[in-house]
């Protein structure tokens, strides 16, 4: 079981988020609720909903609160109308899912079938969601957030003012120690630092009796970061930077192609996650061996063997065939050596090079990255989406290659 | 802050995994280590050892247990190598992360800066360690797991014994019947559900005051999961799909290429994440545009004009144009439409085909997928690669395509 303890609207909510365990731990449970309720006005409880016999949180919080259970019958219809629409088989252990303690409210999964509920316990509430990432943030977002903003008074007299930003090619200490330097915390804001392996989100937030001064101070914190951060904010927005990248690519019309070595499809990837992503996206071609190169991006087998398949010049010529193959306005191409083996004393794993055709000309940039496979790709497709970000809207793309090479 | 509760060796082991707030929540932190430890031999802190200011977990600890803070020198050099080595700057805010409580005994962290340390309190243990996943897993793996081995007296009295199976096409809620009606819980085994998605991760243990009594029972286990989950079984390990797949294609000696529409780089993506697979995977193509479709996959325009790109037919030609323009053993491909965006009546967002063509033939699977974009991708991949696995292993795959279609 996992407990966590989460700020929010300046007052402490509690969420007990995931059970490991199977079995004798409805104890457990209990004293973890008990624990839990003494300090919170909210316990949110995440997952332990499903069909299994494992899972046993409404079970538990049965026990807890000396509920009777019972069995809604329109949850229940709703739940076999989805099995029947999907054709999945129904077995009768997915009742469970439309059992509920006495006074609870259910509350709809529109990503899943088990549904959660909200139980007032004298001044107290339990809000309980199913375990599932998707399912739980999606209800976290549509229906618990709403929720507890409605109930919390404080909130209510307050308002809160936000900026984001999104920082790339600069470790979360240094970012800590230029905003430290920079009198932000003189503001009197809340600064949170999420770092994502290959992003930092800065959130800064402030709470004003009035909305005016929250949004004044805001727009003052927004211009410290600015200074501060400079080049390495890729975004001031929480979408994630392939979205960033697509709505560029739309507004300037620009369609694309990718040609990857090294990061193996993950541009090609995320650059297909956003929804209308064919009318810029035309196409990828991940060319492991160097026929391929030569074969689909009309890479010279000269080139290869004079440079080496991981070298400047065969990523530009990867980056100018991608475009030239997909007959659009930008070619991007990776060639490196993500690990952990193929490395060398001159060319170590980690070596990579990022190459960007377009109209005006092409660009190469080396880089040494320093993780394991998976990261080393993974940094690769951010490094090369920052890029061309960078480019499209006509920015200098030093902030990067300085950190990285 | 977040508190996992552990079962590890049947006694219980709590966690502290994650602070999400900052400030003054330094006597939140005394107070959850006081309650967790009065039920836990050991407890696991891991999160808020960073240099930035939000990071205080290691100040908390030496308040709760009334210790000296000191830098640990050794510690402090090699962490300013890591920083010289990738020439990533220094900044003064970095020592903390070798500064520890007085007697705390320092763990190497070989993904990442910050060390981690284990503390004896009496006769209770705490463990700190980072918070980012991959340095908090290959920590517990590598270093605090084995420690714990080494303490838990009840484990050296007792013999453990495992099966895990990974299983496809069929719900968790059907898995957990077919388990309940098998007969398998009166072996006296200890079951848990991993669902994840696109698959489920079933596992087994059994512990016995002799290693063959273990392995026994765990025989029988292994038994009656084949007879009652059959060919939906497709794997007996923990190893990525992509991973077994690796591992049948390089036994086979066999070469693939792929063609990707509806899955976007995935497979190729998924494919290339394991090392060496340069030996079996030559090239992927994503075809987004039909105009790449026919380009670089030879797909006649007249039957994308006929049969629509997402058809049957274009998903043969995909295939087969994939083993050909790659000169490989296999070509694999997908088409569909991965949403939420241009479904029909007659092909609603979730249609997708699959193929296969190999030197004996080929065919196509057609699917009715019913998630969003990305889990639509996903689950795309996963079928496909499922699919493939099935094939190098001449198995039927009527497990999968009755569940989908």
């Amino acid at each position: 079981m996992q407990i966590l303890f989460l700020r929010y609207c300046r007052r402490q909510i509690a969420l007990v988020i995931r059970m490991l365990s199977v079995g004798d731990n409805i104890e457990e449970i209990k004293s973890a609720l008990e624990f839990l309720l003494r300090d919170a006005d909210v316990v949110v409880v995440t997952g332990g909903l499903g069909p299994t016999t494992d899972d046993i949180t409404t079970t538990a919080i049965a026990h807890t609160f000396d509920k009777q259970l019972h069995t809604d019958n329109a949850v229940l219809l709703q739940i076999k109308g989805i099995f029947e629409k999907y054709r999945i088989q129904w077995t009768d252990n997915n009742t469970k899912q439309a059992v509920f303690p006495l006074g609870a409210i259910p509350i709809v999964n529109h990503a899943g079938t088990a549904w959660g509920y909200s139980l007032e316990i004298g001044k107290k509430l339990i809000v309980v969601i199913p375990g599932p990432p998707k399912e739980a943030s999606a209800m976290l977002r549509d229906s618990i957030i709403p929720l507890l903003c409605q109930r919390d008074e404080t909130k209510q007299q307050t308002f809160r003012a936000t900026v984001v930003v999104k920082v790339f090619g600069i470790s979360e200490s240094k970012i800590d120690k230029l905003i430290a330097d920079s009198g932000l915390h003189a503001l009197g804001v809340d600064v949170g630092f999420y770092p994502n392996f290959y992003e930092v989100l800065v959130t800064v937030n402030t709470y004003q009796a009035n909305e005016q001064q929250a949004q004044k101070i805001i727009a003052q914190a927004k211009k410290i970061l600015e200074n501060q951060l400079g080049e390495h904010i890729f975004s001031f927005s929480y979408e994630a930077l392939e979205a960033t990248v697509a709505r560029e690519l739309m507004a300037q019309q620009l369609t694309i192609s990718v040609a990857e070595s090294c990061s193996g499809g993950l541009i090609a990837d995320r650059l297909t996650d956003v929804s209308g992503s064919s009318a810029y996206f035309h196409n990828g071609i991940v060319c492991y061996s160097n026929e391929s190169k030569t074969k689909l991006l009309g890479v010279p087998d000269e080139v290869i063997k004079e440079y080496g398949a991981v070298s400047k010049e065969v990523a530009l010529l990867m980056a100018q065939g991608a475009k030239k193959v997909g007959g659009t306005d930008i070619g991007l191409a990776t060639t490196g050596i993500a690990g952990p083996t193929g490395g060398s004393a001159e060319k170590p794993v980690g070596t990579v090079f990022i190459a960007l055709a377009h109209d005006a000309g092409s660009f190469c940039q080396h880089f040494s990255f320093r993780w394991d496979r998976r990261r080393n790709k993974m940094i690769t497709s951010q490094t090369a989406l920052v890029m061309l970000l960078k480019r499209l809207q006509n920015k200098n793309l030093c902030c990067i290659t300085h950190y990285f090479q």
